[in-house]
């Protein structure tokens, strides 16, 4: 069966990365459809990131983080994306 | 005169080194002290970083990276620190 759900969509990209990414995303004025935390939730189920704040979501694979920026972006919201190494100052 | 807000305490420390820093920070089941706010309010006059979140904050100062890990902990909060890079993904 072919999965046609839009976190699915997203998710379909050959590149990948290993690394570290962090995703802060705002949905201004008004609170994100709740097909937005499902798809997120199918994202997070087959690429393992995860939500470290509301806000904030981190992930060790480039095209996982490309597809929550996509997510974001689909549903109306902003999104930044940092490539980041946790720090221990 | 001497300042001896907790913000400046913190910030006196010789080192410091230009990059990007996230600190996300938490203060589970309570929230900060308006103390908090108003020494997060100063290490921002004096360095340049900012909350781009109400849990996020930017900096591209260790030296203030390292201060506004301070003030979390010194309010009961739990802070992490990532050195960072935006990305144009």
């Amino acid at each position: 069966m072919v999965n046609h759900s839009i976190a699915h969509q997203l998710l379909d990209d050959r590149d990948d990365e290993a690394g570290q990414w962090i995703i802060v995303y705002d949905f201004i004025e008004n609170k994100p459809n709740p097909n937005f935390w499902a798809n997120l939730k199918r994202v997070s189920e087959t690429h393992g990131g995860s939500l470290i704040q509301y806000s904030v979501y981190k992930t060790g694979s480039l095209r996982e983080a490309k597809a929550v920026k996509g997510l974001v972006k689909h549903y109306g919201g902003e999104a930044i994306v940092f490539r980041c190494v946790e720090s221990n100052i």
